[in-house]
């Protein structure tokens, strides 16, 4: 498959964290020449945090996963990943793979089962081999390297066309923080849906409960900013592991707070960029609103809206459709008081075209590789941004034309 | 644009309807060569009732409908239908155009304006030329007549691929009620959205109010239970008139609550056969859920889904993106207690893939034009079906490809 056309230009270089080591190894679960499983070995004390898919039907591991949140953090800690296999709507069996692999990685590498997190991500409703996983152990704790992470990264890939990592540090009373992430996203493998893992590391010290709330508050505004294609799968998952390695407290830290929540953001962001079929990454800011709950609201409903998806597809300045997508959002709205823009071009004000639109500026606009759609409800102070992508040809060739 | 291929064979025989006279012309809005307005003229004291759009967004001859509702029947009534332009967006000078088209109609054809009911679908933003349409009002005046049904349903379409029309007659103590309607709807003009306009006509006798709450809580179970991309019209209207001219009192009798729930849901399938894009017509059948409402909010999570839509599209017996969109829905759900079907064919029960589940039979099923989705929640009583098309090619073309 083709690099995303919107990928980065590189893998970043991403630091060692003390207290964390990474391997990663072929258990041939589903693809075949390349590493599907990775392992996350967490020195003892390490605090872990995570945040994970609302869905109903959600997947054995992350029941398993949600459950264990919160353990004693005094022993060490693992993660132990797999692509090519969702263990999704798998039943008592699925339970049964989850227990049989934490088992394996916590005797085999000295860890207390309550602190073996697992995670899953491929075809749904297939029994997970887990005796292909089990029998890699080993092989993976042998192979720990603290500069494992990047391996780690391709090895959680289904079909995403880009592996993602971010890092960023803080200097702390002129010591630094180092914080580093890893995540999968958006790509697909029939008949899959788009999942999403996150995983970040920092050497940090921060207790665990702090931890947790700072990632859940910053995970609001950015994954659950970002939509592809308004399918929430049954396997997202985000975890977030501080080894204290540095001896650095970091709570209540504004700038360690900025740090994580700009990585955070990033790799979101390289989430929508490998959204499928995506030639567009778009930005879309609402202001304005009522609350911030309403201008969220207006934002997903623009964002998901297939009609202004394939509009930015077709480079077509169709604010008429964004003007239906605030209309159809259920939040409160008043027709003469909204004002819609492309870019830097106001398009619509007052409750008509603006009197000075030009549509040869706003096509032109269209035209850019990254976009942005700004809305202003002029109600109140509520306000939201999410991103996504455009709805092209190659989201149906991926979705529609694949297996059968 | 080629018909599509879930079009009806033919366009019904509508019957007369006493009491109502219809007329079409060409005022050159937008469209050449073809009709684009219609007039229908209802005799004194027919009863009129309508739903509309919940669009914050709705366009002004919306607006003006909702304002006319419940207005005195005892004169003259009339709906004047443009296609071409949506009078949507356009601010003030909405209203005005309105405003206009109502005082010719009302002039002409000797209606209170209180009972003029206009609407407009095609192009937002742009400003309405309403002289363009009241330079028709007396050639539609003039040409009125009761086999004018038909040449009305074509007038008011925009993109769609095949006029839409229904009857149905009811015997009522040995003599015969009437219920004839048209419709449009699911075509697309870039950069349009789909808009829906349904006009229903019967010559039973009915209160006005009776016959609001009537239609009302059928439009439940028609027309707000199919979706072809989830967006919401600016300008969606339904109006129905009842001219009394049989002379047979309906209300209250089931038989033509019957009759009438029947045409409408068969107009609103002939709008989802229009979908853009189309190729499979989807039944989305949900029960066992803890109410009503959440039930209906399954079977949209899923007839929404471009991941269930596109594996439609590709004949992928895909189950699991059907677990995924149960799962986000929102509504109360349990994994082990789903069941989902396509058609006959159990696919999965017991929180796992059914034991029987068969890849080639249920991929056999998929090949049909004609689909249905079953899910069983097994929580309670609750139950709702959606009528959907696939996401194809096809629909990016439509609403990608065709601008700029």
């Amino acid at each position: 498959m083709e690099i995303s056309p919107l990928a980065p230009a590189q893998f970043p270089d991403l630091p060692q964290i003390a207290g964390a080591t990474f391997a990663a190894a072929a258990a041939g679960i589903k693809y075949k020449g390349r590493d599907d499983v990775m392992l996350a070995v967490l020195a003892p004390g390490t605090a872990i945090a995570g945040v994970f898919t609302r869905s109903a039907t959600r997947s054995a591991p992350v029941l398993d996963c949600q459950a264990k949140l919160g353990s004693d953090p005094s022993g060490r800690a693992a993660f132990l990943v797999n692509s090519g296999n969702s263990n999704a709507f798998t039943g008592a069996r699925g339970t049964g793979s989850v227990e049989a692999v934490t088992a394996s990685v916590a005797e085999v590498a000295g860890v207390p089962p309550q602190r073996v997190f697992t995670a899953s991500t491929g075809v749904i409703g297939e029994p997970l081999p887990h005796e292909k996983i089990t029998a890699k152990i080993a092989e993976l704790h042998a192979n720990q390297s603290v500069d494992g992470m990047q391996a780690a990264a391709k090895a959680i890939m289904t079909t995403d066309t880009f592996a993602k990592g971010a890092e960023r540090s803080v200097a702390i009373n002129g010591q630094e923080v180092k914080i580093a992430g890893i995540a999968k996203g958006s790509g697909m493998i029939a008949p899959d849906m788009a999942t999403m893992l996150v995983y970040i590391f920092t050497d940090a010290l921060i207790a665990q409960d702090d931890l947790q709330a700072l990632v859940s508050r910053l995970n609001e505004k950015t994954f659950n900013c970002i939509t592809v294609d308004s399918d929430t799968s049954t396997s997202d998952s985000l975890l977030m592991a501080a080894t204290g390695a540095s001896g650095i407290d970091v709570t209540g830290v504004p700038a360690f707070e900025a740090a994580l929540g700009d990585l955070m953001r990033d790799l979101a962001h390289q989430v929508v960029r490998d959204g499928e079929g995506a030639t567009k990454f778009v930005t879309v800011s609402v202001q304005g609103a009522q609350d911030d709950q309403d201008a969220h609201r207006v934002a997903l409903s623009i964002a998901n809206s297939p009609l202004v998806k394939t509009a930015i597809a077709g480079e077509d300045a169709n604010w008429g459709r964004v003007v239906m997508a605030v209309g159809k959002s259920g939040a409160v709205a008043d027709r003469d008081k909204l004002s819609i823009r492309f870019g830097n071009i106001t398009v619509a004000e007052n409750g008509w075209r603006a009197p000075d639109y030009s549509e040869d500026a706003a096509s032109a606009y269209m035209k850019n590789q990254e976009l942005e759609i700004g809305v202003d409800l002029g109600l109140g102070s509520g306000q939201s941004t999410v991103w996504t992508c455009d709805l092209t040809h190659g989201y149906i060739s991926i979705n529609a034309d694949y297996r059968s």
